[in-house]
């Protein structure tokens, strides 16, 4: 199928959640030693687990953590603290295991894909760090060497896009082919808090000050500059808010495509999907726009002290799991998730009912 | 050393907690391949177990969590939504493995521990439930076969609050001896949010409904029952709260004087500890009102719906990890944390600094 077919078959592609699965799910729960509900947020991802893959999942075997990475052209504005080449030598530290996610997906016990979909400079080669020879794994596919500047044109054709979405779903299609259970997402590139800054405030028609913070720690000169090359953007290209790809194509990122496409991949398989912070969230509310039940089958790791976070989450209908004042990308959230959700799915798995254990109920 | 003689010297036991090797960790964090502070609480969990340990902790590898169980003679009153059999009964499927702290214990690698420490019943023999063979161990130190009812007269007498904080640094000790290097607490006791909100209501001189909830579940009518409970209580007892001990005499219960003594006993060796929830957080305010260094050796694991909690944890001065609305007990969200403060841990260990990743800084 033809990436541009897949898209236009998506929404119907990505049906509502299962209710009778997760009305199963949430009957069982209520069977289990314990107050009814009183394991509070872990039953409903619990429930929400069922409800996404249409019966009781009672563990995670195969988790993965996909991060996509890419350049942007309005990092050239001065709107990141850090310079732009820093993009490339991460995709080389995950390569060699030394950046945060390749610790916290070792420690979830999950796999780690990176993406390069869109890298500016050369990806040097790098000697794997001490204990981090498993579960890295490098994909080279580049759709562009980074995006243009948005605050003078289209960060991306409508063709980059697409190919963009396209690189995402073949990821994941591939990965569901070698028995994933569920993906975590996430994403490197200096520049693409402005990037999801931009497409949260044409989706929402909020003020970009309101949804855009200092991203990585940009300072108070930089977070002015930021601001501006959003309003600048927005003025410039006059978007549409129903056309969310239109939006992404404007002012949008290409590890912003690959995660649209990955995160309508994953729903389209019944595959949960763990979305990391802002920008993961920003790709989310674009993946909405083009497939409305998505939203059902995503898991909100974390809140981030992005100030538009908290708006794209609550537009999404999602209660974050953890309280960490997180705010590095690369899928960290995600991955610090992956042990809450698993456990959430052990507790319908294998916990005794009040009947089994000969324990008496509420009186 | 008797119980009273090892009380009398806690406060000078637990020193404050190690501030040059926070600042030794934090700096370390700082050269890691990420912004610094960008991953927000993991940090100050990572700095927060150098301070406790006095070096940089780069794993959990011997995680314990420690369940308390005990009956409340205030239990009779109608405070609870369950019928005070339920503690034996559960301590039964604890034993069994049947229970929510059972999977999650398992799911986050530690072993457990439960201390029948003033049950009121016998606690049946229970077969093993699948898979639950590995780790659990149940202690039999009843000091009294559950408290008095708190609302005519003293809950314990001094010399069982005592012997109560015995058992719990004698377990405590024993598991320090096998080389454990974090505690999990929790604790389990039809009633005993009843004598946590009593707790909490006398030594911080808040009005009982302000700091009472549903427990596991009780309804309207309970829920008048049990503030006023608290309220004959403290009207009865008039109690100083520059008395801990009193306090929990008067109103506690077993297993919280059981917390009292393991929280003390793991910090004055150095050994972090996870509050779960609320009785765990009353337990935690006893103690700091014997040893006030403890509050920086504490790791709080969540904010649980019982309005008392957040009160609780304001007053350690703990930011909870987890954000799920819980409200079991037992260990359960303490359990939950677990793999996320082994995973602060690990960022220590196993990241790349900007220098051996050749990753440049922020410009």
């Amino acid at each position: 199928m033809t990436a541009e077919a897949w898209l236009d078959g998506i929404a119907a592609a990505i049906p509502p959640i299962d209710a009778a699965a997760a009305a199963v799910a949430s009957t069982h729960l209520d069977r289990l030693t314990k107050p009814p509900g009183s394991l509070g947020g872990l039953e409903a991802i619990a429930i929400r687990l069922a409800g996404i893959r249409g019966r009781i999942v009672t563990d995670i075997e195969r988790p993965v953590v996909i991060v996509f990475a890419a350049d942007h052209g309005v990092a050239a504005r001065g709107v990141s603290a850090y310079p732009p080449e820093v993009t490339a030598q991460m995709v080389a530290n995950f390569a060699a295991g030394g950046a945060a996610i390749n610790v916290l997906a070792r420690a979830a016990g999950a796999n780690l894909v990176v993406v390069d979909i869109g890298v500016g400079g050369a990806v040097a080669a790098h000697a794997s760090v001490a204990g981090s020879d498993a579960g890295v794994r490098l994909v080279q596919a580049r759709v562009a060497n980074g995006t243009r500047d948005l605050t003078t044109g289209p960060a991306m054709t409508r063709a980059e896009v697409t190919a963009a979405i396209d690189v995402g779903r073949e990821v994941v299609s591939g990965l569901i082919r070698d028995g994933i259970d569920l993906v975590g997402l996430g994403e490197m590139g200096i520049g693409n808090t402005t990037a999801a800054s931009a497409i949260v405030a044409a989706l929402t028609g909020l003020p970009p000050s309101t949804v855009t913070g200092r991203g990585t720690g940009v300072d108070d000169p930089g977070l002015v500059r930021k601001v501006a090359a959003i309003e600048a953007a927005l003025a410039h290209h006059g978007l549409d808010r129903a056309d969310p790809l239109g939006i992404l194509a404007a002012v949008g990122g290409l590890e912003i495509a690959g995660l649209v496409g990955a995160m309508l991949a994953a729903a389209a398989a019944r595959i949960p999907v763990v979305l990391d912070g802002f920008i993961t969230g920003a790709a989310a509310l674009v993946a909405t726009g083009l497939a409305p039940n998505l939203a059902g089958r995503l898991i909100a790791a974390h809140r981030s002290v992005e100030p538009g976070h908290a708006i794209v989450l609550e537009r999404l209908g999602l209660s974050p799991i953890l309280q960490l004042d997180l705010r590095l990308g690369e899928g960290s959230g995600a991955a610090l998730a992956i042990p809450i959700i698993r456990a959430a799915a052990r507790i319908g798995g294998e916990m005794a009912t009040f009947d089994e254990a000969g324990v008496s109920g509420a009186g």
